[in-house]
């Protein structure tokens, strides 16, 4: 009798301990920014504080990285989706395909036209949602309450890949087909007014408008009042916020915008600071939601934006390809200011508190990294995954891999004169090394960005043998992932490597 | 120690009845039809089967008659949104005073201009959220997995009221301020494209943009999707789902049209006819995905109406207000044709199958009844809930109620002339009596709905003493209930009913 009761104890404590682990599991959420720069924080992701991180004041930002590990080599690709897309399915932009950002509008290429060059046979409405396994379906599968709000941009309206609910998501809050916000202003009803809405109308905050909302507060409100579901359900959760900030238009925030006209900003720079104070403010009512809920010490925060500040001249002021300084050039760019992008880690109890991490990761790494932070094991998906977790970085600082590849690749037209590294352009990064490969000639620039992070000394012509070896590394992943390249108007051929 | 064990034993064994008993809990599926008349299925709600009954063909509907019980006296008011909030709060129009359909536009009303009285100070946007408490609301915290799909338009855009996820709803779907969508057809977008999309272009539905999906088959694709999630969660679910369909714009489902013109009907006919079998669709697949899930015997499904069927001559053929007969009249009319709709509870194991129940009930009396239904027990609300559970019906038919006092009441202009009981309305029913007090003039009509469905015969001058009593006891509950009451043009005084 008494082995039998002593069998039913082991067996229901059993039972009750996993449901106990269940709910220790980390909830997480990644604080996506759209078009952040590297330097467009009072935190330094840099060896010093620069003159732009003077220009924003960010202080939850900064107790974010007090409080988690800073990533100073963080990278996505040059334009959105191709990052979203890798941060969801954990693949290489060579791999997946979506190599440029989608159109709202179906089977419509955002790929400006050329002379020289067709455009890539790139994925125009995104990813093919029957070959990928999401990161969110397998939080989900695994007891994950999975909530996406803001921005998602993942594919084109008309597709399942425009509507988060089709990617794992239980929850979407205004994620939809459009890349920006057609305001962000809640008397325009963030763009939904009849006759005058466009497709970057912001879906689902109705109860917002005609109000003084601003939509990063809207959003902010909106994905606090979100989990407060699996907090009351005692369910992990998993919340992509995704800030249509601090992406054009560019709108001051009326909470923010006269104190930096008042510390002597130009309006340009006022208005962009402003919106950036907003974006950080919503971090900060975040993480004092989750200190209020006490379960701040069982969250991971992860910061990150999904690529380069904008740097072209007009929305953030006349002088082009400045804004990213120490960086070379911004957004649409393969220099570093197009790529490189602030990140920070929040894992309470494992990441170790106000350190950095030098060693580079990319956006594909997220997908690996969060299924382990979340404890999900044996991950079976349709894609190969390319992203490396960063967990073992995190719970080991000094480690550190300079035989890594990482590669970018964007075979595709995103303005109309060439830019600094934009336009038909792919790079290659091992150690410190980084090639830089013209798609449309062949032309190779190479750096060492150890000492040169701002990409001014071109080595290629004195360093031919690692010129050599790059583009042939890069040669080889583009061909075994069968990369989309752009052929020539000339001979409807396809754009080869050319090694030497 | 033997005893310690068993303490041990029987406290976990609580714990995991307790959870036991949680997942046996039903779910519960409010079907919700727009603007349905009390003819508009093949299923007869009156004696027998009527002429226009035989223009559809719904056999899911009638698979549902025949599991379930009819209620053949169930009323809604006369229009939407007064219906929806009296279901959501509980409470009679008189009491929650939204007495007309709100305006997607804010502070807005929609009551067409008279000559002699001046609005009713009715809530224009919506009922003040912070004074009712919702019974998605209790189901949540209850342990009810929430989802409301399609039509919501409790309040205007800008108010809280306009957004399902501040009524107690986790998933939203498609439901927003506007009271019918701007196009049923995918390849219309909804009404979602850009430079010409109106208030009431649908949202969410972006991945069947461009399609062929007609918006019913949409939302259950939604539906069905949505249900999935609580399923996983073993969680019992409460689906609000609430068909934009069959309200106007008037669009033929493709899939049904055709057979509809080929029985005979005229287009008029047969497009709304195409609209009900495609409302019936999503009742039938509804069923099914319950069926192969296995869920069916645990879940409650209850088919309702929000008004009468639309009478007026224009998108339902030429002739106005026979669009219902035998009832008189339609929607926005206190006439049966506007108020009275179509109701049937399945209920495995409770309600008896293929019975019907005549005594009369209305939409407050879902508030209590879906969480006597939930076992939902001890409620507090902010609000005094007029509505009473029909629970104690289904459990036993023979009950029957003649001293039952229901109320509508109409201070609006609804449209530019007035029609039959329509415009300036209030009405009262006790058992079979019913008097319709005309708000403009004092004028009274009685009429004994034993024996005059049709309310063709006023008894009110041979019934002095009955019309005196119910006038009284309408007057009175305005009274208490401080009913909103338009006002004259002439001396801005405050309409009050008049006794004799």
């Amino acid at each position: 009798m008494l082995k039998k009761f002593i069998l039913y104890f082991l067996l229901l404590f059993n039972m009750l301990q996993l449901n106990a682990q269940h709910t220790k599991r980390p909830n997480i959420i990644l604080f996506l920014i759209d078009d952040m720069g590297w330097m467009d924080s009072s935190v330094p992701f840099g060896d010093s504080v620069g003159l732009l991180n003077k220009q924003f004041k960010t202080p939850n930002l900064t107790l974010l990285a007090k409080q988690g590990v800073k990533f100073t080599n963080a990278y996505a690709n040059s334009v959105c989706t191709p990052t979203r897309t890798s941060i969801l399915t954990g693949m290489n932009v060579t791999n997946h395909g979506v190599t440029n950002w989608t159109s709202p509008v179906k089977n419509n290429t955002t790929d400006a036209k050329d002379t020289q060059l067709n455009p890539a046979p790139w994925k125009i409405n995104g990813v093919d949602i029957n070959r990928i396994t999401t990161y969110p379906q397998l939080l989900k599968q695994a007891g994950y309450y999975t909530i996406h709000v803001g921005k998602a941009h993942w594919g084109s309206a008309g597709t399942p890949m425009s509507n988060p609910l089709n990617v794992g998501f239980m929850v979407n809050i205004a994620g939809h087909a459009a890349g920006h916000p057609q305001s962000y202003y809640g008397k325009d009803n963030y763009g939904n007014i009849p006759g005058k809405s466009t497709y970057q109308a912001v879906p689902d905050l109705i109860n917002y408008h005609g109000s003084d909302t601003n939509l990063t507060e809207a959003l902010t409100l909106e994905a606090i009042k979100s989990i407060e579901e699996p907090i009351r359900l005692k369910m992990p959760f998993y919340l992509n916020m995704a800030h249509y900030a601090v992406h054009v238009p560019i709108q001051p925030d009326v909470r923010f915008y006269q104190s930096y006209l008042d510390e002597g900003l130009d309006t340009a720079n006022a208005k962009y600071a402003s919106m950036v104070a907003s974006m950080d403010k919503s971090l900060g009512d975040i993480m004092q939601y989750l200190s209020a809920k006490n379960i701040a010490n069982n969250t991971i925060i992860i910061f990150m934006s999904d690529n380069g500040g904008l740097s072209l001249s007009g929305a953030r002021g006349n002088e082009a390809h400045v804004q990213n300084l120490p960086l070379r050039a911004g957004k649409g760019s393969l220099y570093e200011g197009g790529i490189r992008v602030p990140m920070i880690v929040k894992w309470p109890g494992f990441a170790k508190a106000n350190t950095s991490i030098k060693q580079y990761v990319i956006a594909e790494d997220f997908f690996p990294s969060i299924l382990e932070m979340a404890g999900v094991a044996s991950i079976k998906t349709i894609q190969n995954v390319d992203g490396k977790s960063f967990v073992p970085l995190i719970k080991n600082n000094k480690i550190t891999d300079t035989s890594r590849v990482l590669v970018w690749h964007y075979p595709n037209k995103w303005i109309e004169g060439d830019g600094p590294a934009i336009n038909y352009k792919s790079a290659i990064r091992q150690g410190s090394w980084k090639l830089i490969y013209d798609l449309r000639n062949g032309h190779k620039e190479l750096y060492n960005l150890s000492n040169d992070i701002g990409e001014h000394i071109d080595l290629s012509m004195q360093q031919p043998a690692k010129t050599k070896q790059l583009t042939t590394q890069l040669k080889e992943i583009l061909e075994k992932n069968n990369a989309p390249m752009p052929s020539y108007k000339s001979n409807s051929k396809k754009v080869e490597i050319l090694i030497d």
